[in-house]
């Protein structure tokens, strides 16, 4: 951090707190520390409410505080005097017992004169600034609830978010660019593109996909299985619930102890909504006697799960209750394994590549943590057996993997493909795992070449791995300007008069009859604002339509890009647009 | 019934309850009635078990009894007389009270010499035959559950199926065409074709669709989202589970309070298994302001519902716990109602007629039941208003329904399209519904031309109802012979001899192509085997292919049908399917 930003931040969150004391809110200080690109302070509040609503009140009195350039000045206490002089606030004793332990200096810093009524004290290890107006300028952003120290196991307390910066400039252009990337917010985004939906009657976590959203889904989905299906994967199709049973023997129950949803029902049965796929489809695979000629049997389905995760923890699309994701499983002999590895890491370049994606990903060779064994099952010949598999593959590959100790999972080893988001965080998206002992626990067999029964190996893999989170990413990646053959609304046709309207009807019919996607603007509004709306939708193609155009029959092309074209002949645009389409091309082009 | 068929079975009844006496099984006799193909009995066991492995024992019992040409005589006795006979078994006495109910006279048949040991006493009223030696030939059939006087409120009794004939040969042909039927019965067929599996880990009542299954499931919903998207429907997609406010607010959750399966979390919330969709779908309307000029919105979907269906009512496709349907919402105004009923009548006209079961139904104007008002949620004056014109609607468009009252839903009067299925029971298929009520209940709203707020009707539908009992049904009715746009496997590859594998791989890449569904058998068994394994698994098409066609690039042709072509040029042979799958036509011809 730049000059002594650190400094004027820490200060702005005491003065914060001085403010909100003189305004006669009743409130333990927790803590509050300075970050990155402000401050927060976290406070248990003993009554009342404080709402974004008095950020001006309190932003008002924090800039009188600092006006008056109040003093600020640190003192070493001992142990007794400071225990003394925080007696009721339990946050600040704990702060003390740490200090103690820590055997550290005990300091306070006073603002203002120490010792007088209208100043006011802390118990901090600074630094700060020498005095309030030194600050320079601050703002107050957001309230929050937040853990006493993270944890959820102690109390919920309340969080003002603010940042301070030396100067209006500096703090306006950091405004400019918190804004853009709310802005960007896959939730602002889904709401302004219409893709998808929550409602309280329903229940937070539990997202509802619109017309729109559900295109993308569908389309994302229909992309998947086609190019899955050259690799010879069978869709299969299972119920949401099944018996604890299901789960005691795949390892699932003990697993996902904390975050199974029970149900129960009238007759003294009792069921779990299925937080992973593969222990029915081994019901599917079991449901039959299997020989080596059937093998590899690949199942490949897209269908929710569900998994009871924190009410904390949920957000938008990217932590929900009930997720759906693109689950596969493939039964094979030993022997298959690698090159069934090996398609299904081509499945994934073709589909990344076909979003602009590949390249930006690094790989994870997730391995097992020898010092942590009680957190798998199986056998440990068959882990290394499958490590070093998979060490192989990535080398022959050049996938550049990085290995990741204790990524593995419950059953065996994998290979992720991990992005980055926009806030910079690692996500899982597409991921290959070998598993040697789930077929046993399922005691899953097939009979061998010489009439021996065998117990197969399963590879669990995902491609996109949870819809939801795969649109989030896709949304803050490219705003919402998805390539044409993912638009919701692939054209939009624009009329400039009514008396076009009759030609613009068959516009739409043609475009309709050719599967394109395509929406008619019949209302009243000029065709600037038509257009800069369809912009706003990333709508990729738009057709003006005039008298001109409606004699001569032809359409005046628009790109989102601002790109355009008068007087084009309609069959030469729908053909520009199906080879788009086929293509599945990131460009929008004329 | 006849001859005295009626009264050998009724008797035979008798003569089964004497030997599992004879044999030294412990029961109170329940009740026993011949029927239209036989008989049962209904007793409750006192102590071990009986099987159907005890049959050929119990059999031979009876047919001694038969033998022995028992004289079998009708006595009226006093009430005091019956309660003192039977005073041992509390069903007689339940029986007895009835009789004096209904001052009917008591009747008691003894088989053999009335009082004596070895004779047999049942209160009965008859009648029977003369004697025992009448009875010619039974059979037993079957073991199953019944609660007595078919009230799961009452005790589980155990039933024995048994008929019995005059002469062997009718009873041997009766026995034949009953394992036509067991034959033909969905759950056989569905393992027979491997196109559904159940796991006792999974649960009962909870079907897994295995590839070829989920074939079937896909094409009819691509099917029907196809014909539907010509009316302008959108796909929208729901989580599965939601607050029970939500239903409250709809009214289900005292509809449905015996049905929902309740889900439980870690955190003291409760949610439930969504039992219907409706209330969904308004959740996703209600997301955004809606304007006339949006209406109708018509949103489609298929998706699994749960239902917490009684243990003994579960049974194969037709009744289970989680079952997807195609479900369809349309929200649009008043004037708007009746287009968009005819526009779903002739979507449930086209998809019927593809799959030759239109002209096969009746339809019901399902209405309600003045007498009974407490079904319902609404206004009366919507529901006359909605019930005049889904009249209105079947006399323009020559339904001949009938009209059925009582039969209406929560929210509204109904359309149904009904089938008898193969047991003659009436099954409802489409169904198209009229609701004034919940639109009001959750406060759906439409701006209307003059820039008031307005509530929209809705419209509740289904083309094909629950994938599970339709697909049941079909099988039933077509043994498992699809049209061949919906077989799983379209064509068999069978291969004479090792020297024509390399033609036949090529013709089996070539078909698939063209998406056509194609199965290659390379085993070693017989041309004849093979060709009987295609025609079992009811495949449309077999491609014979030997030295002679890889010589001459051409294939020999043969259906399901016995129907044989040879040396058919390969393009010539998939133009013709093509045409068949793409005009979804019933017949399988070359």
């Amino acid at each position: 951090m730049k000059n002594n930003l650190f400094e004027i931040r820490h200060s702005a969150e005491h003065v914060l707190m001085q403010a909100m004391r003189n305004l006669g809110y009743k409130f333990h200080m927790a803590m509050g520390p300075a970050t990155d690109d402000g401050f927060y302070f976290d406070f248990e509040l003993l009554e009342g409410q404080v709402l974004e609503d008095d950020f001006p009140k309190i932003e008002s009195e924090m800039k009188k505080i600092i006006k008056q350039d109040l003093k600020i000045s640190q003192h070493e206490v001992t142990v007794d005097k400071a225990r003394e002089m925080f007696k009721d606030n339990p946050y600040k004793q704990e702060w003390i017992d740490e200090i103690v332990l820590q055997k550290a200096p005990i300091t306070i810093y006073w603002t203002g004169e120490p010792g007088q009524k209208d100043s006011f004290v802390d118990l901090c290890k600074g630094p700060h600034v020498k005095s309030t107006g030194q600050i320079g300028t601050i703002k107050l952003l957001s309230i929050a609830g937040a853990y006493w120290r993270g944890s959820e196991k102690n109390k919920m307390l309340t969080r003002i978010y603010g940042t301070a910066f030396e100067t209006e400039k500096e703090l306006n252009e950091h405004l400019e660019e918190r804004e853009k990337q709310l802005a960007n917010d896959h939730r602002i985004l889904g709401k302004k593109l219409d893709l998808f939906a929550f409602s309280d009657l329903v229940g937070k976590g539990f997202v509802m996909y619109t017309p729109k959203g559900t295109i993308i889904k569908n389309e994302l989905k229909n992309a998947l299985v086609k190019m899955s299906k050259k690799y010879g994967v069978q869709e299969v199709n299972i119920p949401h619930l099944a018996k604890i049973d299901l789960y005691e023997k795949s390892g699932h129950a003990q697993k996902f102890a904390n975050e199974l949803f029970k149900v129960t029902n009238h007759y003294d049965e009792e069921f779990v909504l299925k937080p992973v796929n593969c222990p029915h489809h081994t019901q599917i695979y079991a449901s039959k006697p299997r020989s080596y000629r059937d093998l590899p049997i690949r199942y490949i389905e897209s269908t929710q799960q569900h998994r009871d995760e924190k009410p904390g923890a949920i957000g938008g699309l990217n932590r929900t209750r009930s997720f759906e994701i693109d689950d596969g499983h493939t039964f094979c002999t030993p022997d298959q394994i690698k090159q069934e590895v090996i398609n299904t890491i081509k499945i994934v370049e073709e589909f990344y590549t076909g979003l602009g994606m590949w390249g930006k990903h690094w790989v994870s060779l997730s391995f097992s943590d020898p010092n942590t064994p009680e957190k798998y099952i199986g056998e440990p010949s068959d882990w290394q057996k499958a490590e070093k598999m998979l060490q192989e593959i990535s080398d022959e590959l050049n996938l550049n993997a990085k290995v990741m100790i204790g990524e593995a999972a419950l059953y065996g080893p994998k290979i992720d493909f991990m992005l980055k988001d926009t806030q910079g965080n690692d996500r899982q998206l597409a991921t290959v795992q070998v598993d040697f002992a789930m077929p046993k626990r399922f005691e899953l067999t097939y009979i061998d070449e010489n009439g021996k029964e065998k117990t197969p190996v399963m590879m669990h893999r995902a491609i996109l791995g949870s819809y939801g989170r795969f649109i989030a990413n896709l949304l803050e990646n490219t705003g919402g300007a998805f390539p044409t053959w993912l638009s919701p609304v692939q054209v939009e046709v624009i009329v400039i008069s009514e008396k076009s309207y009759d030609y613009a009807k068959k516009v739409e019919l043609k475009l309709n009859e050719l599967d394109i996607r395509v929406e008619l603007d019949l209302s009243n509004e000029t065709m600037g604002n038509k257009i800069r709306k369809a912009g706003e939708q990333k709508i990729p193609y738009m057709l003006i339509i005039g008298e001109k155009e409606a004699e001569a029959k032809t359409v005046s092309i628009r790109t989102r890009n601002g790109e355009q074209k008068n007087n084009i002949d309609l069959k030469d645009f729908t053909s520009i647009l199906k080879t788009n389409i086929m293509a599945k091309s990131l460009e929008v082009n004329i």
